[in-house]
């Protein structure tokens, strides 16, 4: 059997906490022989930064190049809130992404049947809800030059961000949709603001050729950014994949997220591209939601967003399909028997903690 | 008694259909010696564009100038989506609210209790809810440069956007978003990305900075923009009055008015500074829904929002504050005698169309 390279990034704030239960997993299913694992580990965020004045060191960026998978936590929290904005936590995510060109950000928002009425909306406007957000994720204004503050005269300051994109950046992201697409129920929004945004003008141009070459099979919509989000709160199910840039898919993906009832639960991936000659793409696997350092520390955080991040990797980077499928089964399993950590849990149901909850996954499988 | 110049741009859309029941309103409170306009009306947007290949012209800009107020309608629309950059509907709007220097846009987010079955959210969450959204409208990516398209070779194309904020920008609206408050709940939440952004650095330190100086009484807080999206789908209740910038706001404004479920129905204003010498402050009024391509010439739509519209410039431009309370009142009048357009019909309401709703606020009037 293969021996996948697994790189474990617990971060920051909740990140060593939803860890620990991924580890236990990663243990049964090595102890099953059902797959063999390399596992790495190492710091990244506030933690990196703490031990070695870096959000990421040297040393760890090499394990992660190294890395047939990675496994992040979260990171970030008010700790750091004065480092300097060069070494804050997030600066080793967004390194990350950037040095291993993960370009595409898979964000799936799914609601959960057990956990309808843990949702804002009415439970009809989001039972059986699953849209995916592709959301484009080394470039825009998260990359951009300049992006600078300046003094200047009487005490001002000017502070500059730039959104850049070329065609070769949108047209690799809405392939990606396009594929997904596919996959699904073959239907594509792609959202930016062409009405202001000259990155927008590009990014709409380019997805319709792309489309109008390659994918007419697919259904193409446009949206504009507002309007998607206002879309998601009135009527989610009308989507089916989302396509959009960092910044928008940034927001988005959460209010996606929210809109499920289910953020502990959402695991995502960031994915770059097939390598030619080893067929392989580099792979970052984090749950949507953040550090949460409100409860930190606690034995509170919800770890199925971490192990659904797993799952993920077994699927999609190490190819073993029916470990995956036992995960996410083991997953609705517990659901199904009425364990919920405190961001979901109603009247009736078993309340269990971080590794409470962990162990009935164990359990389950 | 003062005879107050307004200028009415009815626009593209839904536009001249919702401002022909404002002018009802405007003839009524004519008639009855309660105000006294001089009415001016010009084009905007498309409708600009399609008479002088502008989308306003220097007419129209001078009236804008000349005008105590504006009421807008709407701009944009699939007919336009193939004009130049430069002369799109939307430029016109952004025209004017970058040469009248509207930097402040309120955008209140409501929800009539007659109207809380028509939230995608459950009732409890957001019945009574109230927040104010506090655009900059002026600045950040919708007006910095550069902002281009260049080719590059091999038929590649790279766009440009330009996020771009002065302390004096972020200070000035800050001070709005604090006055505010302090007729109202108090409480500000200042939302950026000063985790992936020097704006949102330069802003969040800002905002902090005039709180500390002179708005201590204020409750602040600050969110990431992702964060804040996420908690007004959440727990929308928790929030008095949220600042943000050009970007964020547009996203999160839509997605807060699509909240209450009364979309149809909400007004904005956008402020300019208070003149030294005259005490008047340069405004425009516009209802927070756009064009609705979808539903225009079908005589359905909803004209609260720009009825609303008028009684929000009653209020803050011409100090007629018993002629917006009746305005207001007789809008609320009408949701509880159970007329409804379609946009928040329910069963057993009596349904009407545009000229419907207008006269049926005439009639409570
Ligand atoms: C932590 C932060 C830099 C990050 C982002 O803005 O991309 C996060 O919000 C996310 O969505 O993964
Ligand atoms: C029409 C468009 C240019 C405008 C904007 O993006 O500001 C609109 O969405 C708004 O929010 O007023």
């Amino acid at each position: 059997m293969a021996t996948h390279k697994l790189l474990l990034l617990p971060g920051d704030g909740i990140g060593s906490e939803v860890m620990a239960e991924v580890k236990k997993v990663i243990g049964w299913l090595d102890a099953q022989g059902l797959a063999s694992f390399a596992i790495e580990e190492d710091l990244v965020g506030g933690a990196a930064y703490d031990s070695c004045g870096q959000p990421i060191s040297e040393e760890a960026m090499a394990k992660a190049f190294a890395a047939d998978a990675i496994l992040l936590g979260a990171v970030g929290g008010p700790k750091w809130a004065n480092v300097h904005y060069e070494v804050r936590p997030e600066a080793g995510l967004l390194r990350l992404r950037k040095d291993l060109q993960l370009f595409a950000n898979l964000r799936p928002a799914m609601c959960y049947p057990a956990l309808a009425d843990a949702s804002s909306l009415k439970r009809d406007l989001v039972e059986g809800l699953d849209v995916l957000i592709v959301r484009e994720l080394t470039g825009g204004v998260y990359f951009g030059e300049p992006k600078t503050i300046t003094d200047l005269s009487d005490g001002q300051k000017r502070a500059i961000d730039t959104q850049v994109y070329e065609s070769y950046e949108i047209e690799r992201i809405a392939r990606v949709a396009f594929e997904l697409a596919r996959t699904r129920k073959n239907r594509v929004v792609s959202t930016e603001k062409h009405n202001v945004m000259k990155t927008g003008v590009l990014w709409k141009q380019v997805v319709s050729e792309v489309h109008g070459s390659d994918y007419n099979d697919v259904t193409l919509e446009h949206q504009l950014a507002d309007s998607c989000g206002m879309q998601l709160v009135r009527a989610p199910k009308q989507f089916d994949v989302i396509v959009t840039d960092n910044l928008f898919g940034d927001i988005l993906s959460d209010v996606a997220a929210m809109l499920t009832g289910s953020l502990g639960m959402l695991p995502s991936a960031s994915l770059g591209a097939v390598e030619e000659i080893s067929g392989k793409r580099r792979a970052l696997y984090e749950p949507v939601h953040g550090a949460a350092p409100d409860i930190a520390g606690q034995g509170v955080a919800n770890p199925i967003a971490m192990i659904g991040s797993l799952a993920m990797a077994l699927r999609y980077s190490f190819g073993l399909i029916e470990a995956a499928d036992r995960v996410e089964a083991a997953i609705a399993g517990v659901l199904a028997d009425g364990y919920r950590t405190g961001d979901i849990w109603s009247e009736g149901m078993t309340r269990v903690g971080t590794a409470g909850m962990g162990d009935a996954v164990i359990a389950e499988l």
